[in-house]
């Protein structure tokens, strides 16, 4: 028994967005739960057995899996065959794992950094900063249409959803942007989102 | 041919360990690498493959795959006879992989917003602070030895790593205190340790 806990238009649309890829939607009971909203609505939500209600959670038999990133891998070591991520001992299981863990370790921190305008040296060392983060995308991209190459993974889901949620910070490379437009324009991204609207409507 | 780029006393330190409690030691090529260090000393080594000269970095068969979490993912996975990591279909693997991920997402920025002094509302939203990791940390090991239950992983290998580092920061909490050192105390910890102190030593 799988159940995701999602809040609409949040963090965990993409796990959304993942479950319709690797065609595991009767698979998975979606059950939305609420957070606070930066226009002060909202509330952490009870039914959320998230210790901080965060979003996403999922549940696998009781169990508790959490982090984005750490519930895309499970996911798509649970549905192998929809081929959205290389398993152990598989081509380019070293870069998938490295990009997914990328976005969570730098990525996402320097773009919240950027955002609330902090600057400091120990997270210029840490973390580096946009430039460093738009590089690695546009070298990334420069020759092949995917993170990992050919294929369309997870990897590029997850990062690319930074660019669904806030397409003004996409790099100005075109590739990178012919990317993020790739990755955006997918049938299950604009699935996710209207599954989104629904709930937004009620 | 595996190839491990690690400066000695950072955080490629934790990989050191974690091949030597794989039993990998034979099969993992050391390269010494410099990086800039507070003091002011060390810098940036041309030998060093990672685009911005961080480590660790590990290259297999000439594939290079970066950070820490990733890095110790895989490792874990070319040497599952350690039974240092659940692989995909055991129990254990959904928590394991929330632990890895969530070292890299939640707790390596808090400590560094907390060392920084950095407070704003969306550090606060999105990673939450000192308080949610301790708690989580306090929780996870009340009722047992290690995070994922009576036998130690490459996640406690990661998160002890903090406060082998850092021993000031360790929460205070004896069931935590109690893990800390049982993970940093292990002989491979002590090995690595050694090892540092020899390449410092030149």
């Amino acid at each position: 028994m799988l159940t995701l806990f999602h809040a609409c238009h949040s963090r965990s649309t993409r796990i959304v967005q993942l479950i319709d890829e690797l065609g595991a939607r009767d698979r998975v009971e979606i059950r939305p739960v609420t957070i606070p909203r930066r226009d002060g609505s909202g509330a952490p939500d009870a039914a959320n057995p998230h210790p901080e209600h965060k979003v996403p959670l999922l549940l696998h038999d009781g169990v508790p899996i959490r982090e984005s990133n750490a519930i895309m891998q499970y996911l798509c070591e649970l549905f192998p065959e929809a081929g959205l991520a290389p398993m152990p001992g598989q081509p380019g299981r070293g870069p998938f794992l490295s990009w997914m863990a990328w976005y969570g370790n730098v990525m996402e921190p320097v773009y919240v950094h950027s955002f609330a305008g902090l600057e400091h040296p120990l997270l210029q060392t840490t973390f580096r900063g946009l430039p460093e983060v738009e590089a690695r995308l546009a070298e990334a991209l420069r020759d092949r249409p995917y993170l990992l190459g050919e294929r369309f993974s997870a990897a590029d889901l997850l990062i690319g959803s930074t660019f669904a949620w806030m397409p003004e910070a996409t790099p100005d490379v075109a590739q990178v942007k012919d990317w993020a437009a790739r990755c955006t324009g997918r049938g299950a991204a604009r699935r996710a989102a209207e599954y989104d609207a629904r709930l937004a409507a009620g």
